[in-house]
């Protein structure tokens, strides 16, 4: 993509999916889009006022290919900041690709993917901390996935390092007017105030950093993986809450080879599952090699369900195996220990004492199941309460750990009482990486990166 | 459904579909539709004009759920007659769901698939036939299909019929006042052209009987069987207009025994395409079967693509199983001959000479084969151009088949010279059928049974 040489190109594009549907939009973005509108639309609409909805038919030469509406949106006050028609059709994907075709016959480009976001961002509409988000919101698909899109769009982070940058800006500023002046060993910036005000950068910035994990799990699904020894039941639950027959069950030990991964939404919060070969020794190759994955699944995992038959393990070996795997995955990890198949508890063993920090389930009986999730759930509320800001988007970490670097550089530099050029240097590169965020500062590549991944017509 | 019972409530559902996409569209219909909106929507929207968008927030409580345009349009100038808000969020399927859902709590019904179009009807903004024609034009997806539901949604086919039917009514009207006059003896319905008139309507019915079998076609697709001797290259033929591997293709001979079916769309013509089993004798039970299906297939297709190895079978083999064919499935059916594996034919066999007739193709090198469909399409273009309505939809077939035997009883009891009240009651018959076409005698269970089929939002 070339923003330089499309953005005078009117575009095009279907703005809903391309499935059967009530009703159908197509979009067209730029300074010929009521021009061309009217030379398939059954009536004028360039002198109507925005805001407008005009019914008529879109006809090619004497065939009516529909009767529709057209929304009308005039530059300045659109999404993009161009003129805007909405055409709103009966939703089949013929009628809707055969309007598109009239339009890109009368002079209208097919849109790119994110292009018409990516203008709204290059006409001043959005910055690109929002822009992104837009695309984060069309994705969203649990209740905290979408605040934390729906945070960043509303431009929660764009606001903090807008701020900052500011802030920082004024003291660049300052150092600079200090080198205008330098014969005469003025100090118009105050180089206690600076440290201060450094320190406080570098705190936002660490704090922002550290919501990274946090975000990324929420936006991509919290990753659990359920573990234990073979026949504990862990493929029976991952079915369980897929509901669905995604894992392969059978009463063989060492079934599930290949970990399994999927998603599902519990209490507004997006799970990714993992489905691992249960645990033991094995010399079947091709199941050991299962097994050793699992270890590499468990060190990515946030949360480690440790599943095991209740009637099978006592108290003591379940902890002996905790205790293994915490050996090998660190002893950091969140391990929830589930005892399944309390359904299949006998009269005699009930007697025998269940540690009270088990969850009690049955994954064939649909039993207890949501207690497992309710704990993971309730932890990832109470930490996303507990952080104002949290960042998500891999590209945002990349440019707050450089401009952390940075900023500890100029911290260093400043305590060793460089000169002012210097110091002005490494200020001027803290806040090239803050543009980065908000898009201040972009180059093509960047932004062809960023929009190339969003879906036609947004 | 219960139209009865559901026309005071506000009604809602999503008018995209349920994938994610650049925008996506949540309508309300009903008298509460703006009262509800307000209740979730950061302006106020009733006191607006019609036909105008509005930019805010939906709101849960606090929460910001997304930033919308609200469209909204006044009773009775919208597509259902009531009052209609649009809201267009982010299309993520996410989204829309919590739209819905926040209205459903604020008052509004969930609609039934085709209720927003039911209304449409039941508010006199269209009749029957052009509320079917609305759930034909979502489903189309070639030039013709659209061509033939545009034709109906815009009436043509209830013009037709309405005018038919005012001038019966004229007549019907006439016999019941010669009834209030009975014991006078006079006749104010002349007889004579009240024949010339029913003749004329039965000639305008049967004309729209037969055109059911091209319309019905050309909407599910015009269907097209593929038949021929083992290894004619059938399903590599198939899998070849299709692009796709949907038929298994060996060098075993046999190798398809269930008739394989699928849709492609050429030259504006949707076609149903049907593989079947190669013709032979064969001692392979499943194989027999298949054979035995392929004329029954046979006998439902509307054109027969008979196919060999032009390598192998000499011209009067081919003359003898087209007889064949024939023999079986009656001599009146369209059969085109095609000579394949045209690429594989050696210096020496070129000599020999190819019946003109014959169109050639190499299935495997995908030459020639538009050809086969090409024919196929000209004819259908001619027959659509040569007739002026054309019905699909089979509650009109009914209608008009119940219409016809009731006009025709009516000819032969006036050639009979029956009553003026027996002649009344045919009449009556007639005009009932004429009506349901429109819709202008119905009830709740063929309103039910009409809708019910349409897609949620529509």
């Amino acid at each position: 993509m070339n923003p330089a040489a499309r953005k005078d190109l009117t575009i095009v594009a279907p703005a809903t999916g391309n499935q059967m549907a009530a009703i159908g939009v197509v979009r067209l973005s730029g300074s010929q889009a009521f021009e061309i509108t009217e030379q398939v639309f059954s009536k004028k609409i360039a002198h109507q006022p925005g805001y407008t909805i005009h019914f008529g038919k879109i006809k090619d030469q004497n065939r009516v290919v529909d009767e529709v509406l057209v929304s009308i949106f005039k530059s300045p006050n659109s999404y993009t900041g161009d003129d805007i028609v909405e055409i709103s059709c009966h939703g089949s994907p013929y009628i809707v690709q055969e309007i598109v075709n009239l339009l890109v016959k009368q002079g209208a480009a097919l849109a790119e993917p994110g292009e018409f976001t990516m203008r709204a961002f290059l006409n001043g509409k959005m910055d690109l901390s929002q822009a992104e988000a837009v695309a984060d919101l069309i994705a969203s698909e649990s209740y905290a996935g979408h605040a934390l899109a729906m945070q960043q769009m509303r431009g929660g982070i764009s606001k903090l390092i807008e701020q900052l940058r500011n802030q920082l800006l004024h003291f660049s500023a300052m150092l600079e007017l200090e080198l205008d002046f330098s014969t005469e060993d003025v100090e118009f910036a105050n180089r206690g105030d600076l440290l201060i005000l450094l320190n406080k950068i570098s705190k936002v910035i660490k704090q922002l950093i550290g919501s990274f994990a946090l975000g990324n799990a929420i936006k991509k699904g919290i990753p659990v993986c359920i573990v234990g020894r073979p026949n504990a039941g862990k493929s029976t639950l991952l079915n369980a809450l897929l509901n669905d027959d995604r894992a392969i069950v059978s009463e063989i030990a060492g079934t599930t080879r290949d970990s399994i991964e999927d998603h599902f939404v519990f209490n507004g919060i997006s799970f990714r599952l993992i489905d691992t070969a249960g645990l033991r020794e094995t010399n079947d190759t091709i199941e050991s090699i299962g097994i050793e994955r699992s270890y590499v699944k468990m060190h990515e995992a946030d949360y480690i369900i440790y599943l095991f038959d209740v009637n099978e393990l006592s108290n003591e070996v379940v902890d002996a195996d905790v205790q293994a795997i915490k050996n090998r995955v660190g002893g950091n990890k969140n391990i929830i220990l589930v005892a399944n198949k309390i359904d299949q508890i006998t009269e005699s063993e009930k007697s025998k004492e269940i540690n009270s920090s088990f969850i009690q389930i049955s994954a064939k009986e649909l039993q207890g199941i949501e207690q497992v999730f309710e704990t993971i759930a309730f932890e990832v509320n109470e930490q996303m309460t507990q952080k104002n800001e949290i960042i998500s988007n891999v590209r945002h970490l990349e440019a707050l750990n450089q401009c952390d670097l940075a900023l500890n550089q100029t911290i260093v530099q400043l305590n060793n009482q460089i000169s002012s050029d210097l110091l002005a240097f490494h200020i001027r590169e803290a806040l090239k990486y803050m543009a980065l965020i908000t898009g201040e500062v972009t180059n093509d590549e960047v932004l062809g990166h960023i929009f190339g991944k969003f879906c036609i017509g947004k």
